[in-house]
């Protein structure tokens, strides 16, 4: 999406540990009519696929999943994050190492909100070495329903972790992919 | 709005603790073709005051705001919660009690999203005793912004929070009113 990769360019800030932050239109303000517009293309992508619901994560990646459902009509089911492994009731959980922050947490789905003949569109803000996408993955298993694909808004092609997913035929669309960056460079795959 | 009374009667759930859980469609799965209502019905009840952007405070908050700020064509900022008081950088912060969790917690704003001449829209999903809004109106006073008004979906009134803000002066619009609650009766202001 060439309107994402310009946005990136001008507003993306590199920090340190290959952190690229977006917090001025995706991760602390959010620009909604370009999310929403994002949501629109998300929706392109996959439409042929007829997902009946969404999966997303908390926090970042409620936004962009929630652009990608109205566009669809479709429900959103947000993941929540723990840090302690102990979750009781009929949940759905999977452990997910963070890359960011270096520890491990422990992602959540109340059973009740997957059901096995959903199909499921995993959406999340950022996609680098993949382990979100396959905690959620994991989950939707669980819940003996479909992935019908995956789509992040943003992916580090040079952390692999998308192209993981594509080897094991899973279908994975991001609006921006990443092929390197530094202080003072940023170059994005074609 | 009758139609988010109706779907509380419907699908909310009563815990201990005068807690309301409605996770079928606003804290957990998101009914976002219901979502998208809810934020036309704010963008109604505010759009005379001419808001230039929506504040809210993350999780649960974010989804709803999206919908009114999708419905406006404004940006939202949403500020994050810590457990630490240690915030570094150029942000606006505030402590806020969680009647819910029996705790303090931090939430930040980055100064560069508030600016002196924004209408603010403080947007969350619940309001019970109003401590989360307060914490958001001082951020907005902090950076020399206006608040035009807080909308919240569903609104807690036996706890107060609400009205005592409204006695501030400040317009309160939330879309449900609960009046009193149990484990089989729920009554809403009129």
């Amino acid at each position: 999406m060439k309107a994402l990769e310009d946005k990136i360019l001008k507003e993306g800030v590199v920090l340190p540990g290959n952190i690229l932050k977006v917090t001025s239109f995706l991760n602390h303000r959010l620009d909604v009519d370009f999310l929403m517009e994002m949501g629109k293309e998300i929706a392109r992508l996959f439409e042929t696929e007829k997902p009946t619901k969404i999966l997303t994560v908390e926090t970042s990646g409620i936004a962009i999943a929630m652009a990608a459902a109205a566009d669809m009509h479709l429900p959103v089911v947000f993941a929540k994050k723990h840090k302690s492994h102990n979750i009781s009731g009929e949940t759905l959980s999977a452990v997910v190492h963070s890359y960011t922050h270096g520890v491990d947490y422990t992602i959540v789905v109340n059973k009740e909100y997957i059901s096995p003949d959903d199909r499921v569109l995993i959406v999340d803000d950022f996609l680098a070495n993949g382990k979100a996408l396959e905690g959620l993955i994991d989950i939707v298993g669980q819940a003996g329903a479909e992935v019908i694909g995956c789509s992040c808004a943003i992916e580090k092609g040079f952390q692999q972790g998308g192209d993981k997913l594509r080897e094991k035929g899973i279908k994975v669309e991001s609006l921006a992919i990443v092929e390197s960056m530094s202080d003072d460079s940023l170059t994005f795959r074609k």
